[in-house]
């Protein structure tokens, strides 16, 4: 292991994270709030602090990266970028456990939209703002980002591969372009350009221009950290609407938008990953709807509920507008399997993914058929190509890590003592970047009355969700440290 | 799909079933029951009619089989047995509901143990011990049994094959001896020999002897039936600690109990699944022992229950010593993780089993060290020997066929609106053959109050366990009845 490589690359992130924040310490300026402004200039003052240390210590390191190094400096990084993007809520004094302030900004970077806030709109505009943002720059990855504004030189071509790849969603990470930095370029231009007509389609829906901000922010990185106390449900029908489509369009993958822009209609609409996730969700809405007949006043009500969980829960966003802790259990069990299921990979969204769902459900098929006729080969295809044996091997042992690391979080946690629902639903909304869960931690509820112990798990657990496990997993194991 | 041929195989079992109900019969004739005379002569002519008419057309059939055929009866015939094995329920109008009835003997014979009955106490004599013995021979096979049995000519000598690895649990049937006759000959002598085993340690315990063989037959099945309204909790401490250690035995893979019958001590102290046994059942013991500390008056108590209700939910039996859903969250948090788990392959026990667990996490290692070290091959052993690709993908198919399974039949089950934790436990203790799950479902509670729906998913479930899904996920599959 390379430890002054992955210092370079970790100071070059920490630079980042460092300039993201300023536009949040602006906005404290503005709004006069004193405690916020010492929080921002303290934290940043730390991370220049470290930024420094780092930089004197490696910035003669080369820039390769092996897979290894690669994988490990992602955990690593986002695990730094972690403690020090708390430091504005515990400096504020606004969040003032640190453990809750790293638990509430690693469950920004990770989307996951899960609160140990009882209520948000104590909190100061500045501090607010800095929460969304970093659903935000969560949601489509930090690296990313560093690798779409970074010059690349010959010799570092070959680790961002590797990091692209770890810090992206999905089985099967498609370059859409030879080199990856323009793939990075064009991701975050995609990117932008449908946070900016979700936030247009909200000011003309008359939402104030902050909340606008911060509401396509958590939107946008299907996180779901809200403004208000009672997340969307205080805005107007057509904003929920609004909500609704852009998660929706959040979580489907971004490549079908860069074909889109190539004009390659006929291939979005074979997509095979796209159909399942739109007839799901047409599905689950579907179902929702009848199950809850009588139980909202018009039908329009129903509808609009019924297809803004879906979305929220779907895409793993955890924006909420009715406690749906309170439908009864055939609609609560449709929730938790898309739960467990969650949007398209290469999405901002998290969850196991329907693409991992389909070659599941695939390679299913592909065993029964081979039951019944022992002495056929069976191919395995995807939208009409090939898919290689280790592709499907990985996904495989996707859901096996998927599996193992719910069943031990779910165990630790059961130490404080909650009911089995609330747990388990505890375990799945953060490892699957949701956010709320059933029972103690519901849509009305929070995560503040877990231990310490259970909220490091939680963190964990937020974190492996949004790496897509192994870059947390390969930290602990002892092959990685291994000289 | 040769109908005939499969017609030819179930008049042999039903054969069997019928000579099975006569002891049954005998013990209703002994204790003067004459509802249940009826009830079990009544049955008797309705399995003789029918095999009379399947002996008139499929006399002439010939024996073979392929593995198409093989698997496909193998559902057929188990869904057959338990149309026919309640009928002395339904008869005898000890359980007046066919479906109620059906449900009941199908717990029985995938050695569920689940109930619809509220007070077994008031069930006749002869009705206990068909409903016990049917966990017995479910146990072990009825197939297996009928192999044992029957003489075996060199036509058929091919298909006993895809029975037996179609009856017996565990990802990869190790024949005992080249023979397959042979080896069910031995899985049988075994079986029968650690019965009366278990029979003779409660008998010493001053047990009345028709208490004994029940209780015995749905130890040795895992099956979990009582005699008693409260299942073993009546019973002095040392027939629970006789119960407790008998269930343990019955979890463990029967080759083992053939090496020892060869003296090959090593090679039993060395096999990985077996050690990961020990560990797991004796480190849940002494976490639920830790976590309960306070909850029982003695010590002796506290250790006694814990490692009764470990044992019956490791093995899935489903016994009950005590109310483990009073128990604080951590234990009920392990015990439902054992109850997803389940005992060793080639035992009697249901669920996932350990050998599978085995194997993933040696997948999961060893994509992780496929990730660090992406140019290096990276085989997989178990007990010193290569295991085959096509195990480790056919483990990996049995994960996502088990999770596909419990997340639809879980939405289903929801449709009768009790919690979800209710459910979840409900379709977990079905799949996984144990008996009883949490609130609703608990130790102390019965399935009854589900609707004919779940009930019939339920079954299903119960079934797809006990035969390790794939004879009855391919029962659903169109590629199966296609010509």
């Amino acid at each position: 292991m390379n430890y002054r490589m992955m210092g370079k690359f970790i100071y070059r992130i920490l630079v980042l994270e460092g300039l993201f924040m300023i536009p949040a310490l602006l906005i404290s300026v503005y709004y006069q709030d004193t405690k916020a402004v010492h929080g921002f200039l303290n934290s940043l003052f730390v991370i220049g602090l470290i930024i420094f240390l780092l930089f004197i210590l490696c910035k003669d390191a080369p820039s390769g990266f092996y897979a290894k190094e690669g994988l490990t400096c992602v955990g690593i990084c986002w695990i730094v970028m972690g403690l020090l993007g708390c430091l504005p809520f515990y400096f504020s004094h606004e969040i003032p456990d640190f453990i809750d302030a790293f638990f509430e900004i690693v469950s920004g970077f990770t989307t996951t939209g899960s609160s140990i806030v009882p209520e948000v709109e104590k909190l100061s505009m500045g501090i607010l703002y800095w929460r969304s943002f970093s659903h935000w720059v969560g949601g489509m990855g930090v690296l990313v980002f560093l690798l779409a504004i970074a010059s690349v030189d010959k010799r570092s071509s070959g680790y961002t591969m590797h990091l692209l790849r770890a810090e992206s969603p999905g089985p099967d990470v498609g370059k859409l372009v030879p080199k990856m930095k323009q793939t990075a370029v064009i991701l975050y231009k995609i990117y932008i350009a449908l946070t900016l007509l979700d936030i247009f389609f909200l000011v003309i829906g008359k939402m104030p221009l902050f909340d606008a901000v911060c509401t396509a922010f958590g939107t946008a990185g299907t996180g779901g950290f809200g403004i208000k106390n009672d997340s969307i449900a205080g805005y107007s029908p057509y904003l929920q609407n609004v909500c609704t489509i852009f998660m929706l369009l959040f979580g489907v993958n971004f490549s079908c938008y860069y074909l889109l822009l190539l004009r390659q209609f006929k291939n979005v609409w074979k997509d095979e990953e796209l159909r399942l996730y739109i007839g799901i969700v047409l599905g689950s809405i579907g179902l929702i709807i009848w199950n809850l007949r009588g139980y909202y006043e018009t039908f329009e009500e129903t509808v609009r509920h019924a297809a803004f969980q879906v979305a929220t829960v779907v895409t793993t966003t955890g924006f909420a507008t009715t406690d749906f802790d309170l439908w009864p259990s055939f609609s609560k069990g449709i929730l938790l399997c898309l739960m467990l299921m969650g949007a398209c990979a290469g999405s901002t969204g998290g969850g196991f993914k329907v693409g991992r769902l389909l070659f599941m459900l695939k390679n299913l098929r592909r065993n029964i058929l081979r039951i019944l006729h022992p002495r056929k080969v069976q191919a395995l295809k995807n939208n009409n190509r090939l898919v290689q044996e280790k592709v499907v091997d990985n996904v495989n042992a996707y859901l096996a890590a998927y599996v193992m690391i719910v069943i031990v979080s779910f165990i630790i946690v059961s130490l404080d003592g909650f009911s089995i629902t609330t747990n388990l639903s505890a375990v799945i909304a953060c490892f699957n970047n949701i956010g709320p869960g059933f029972e103690q931690v519901g849509p009305t509820c929070n995560f503040a009355s877990y231990g310490i112990l259970s909220k490091l798990v939680l963190i964990l657990d937020m974190l492996a969700g949004r790496l897509e496990i192994f870059p947390i997993l390969i930290l602990f194991s002892r092959d990685t440290w291994k000289r």
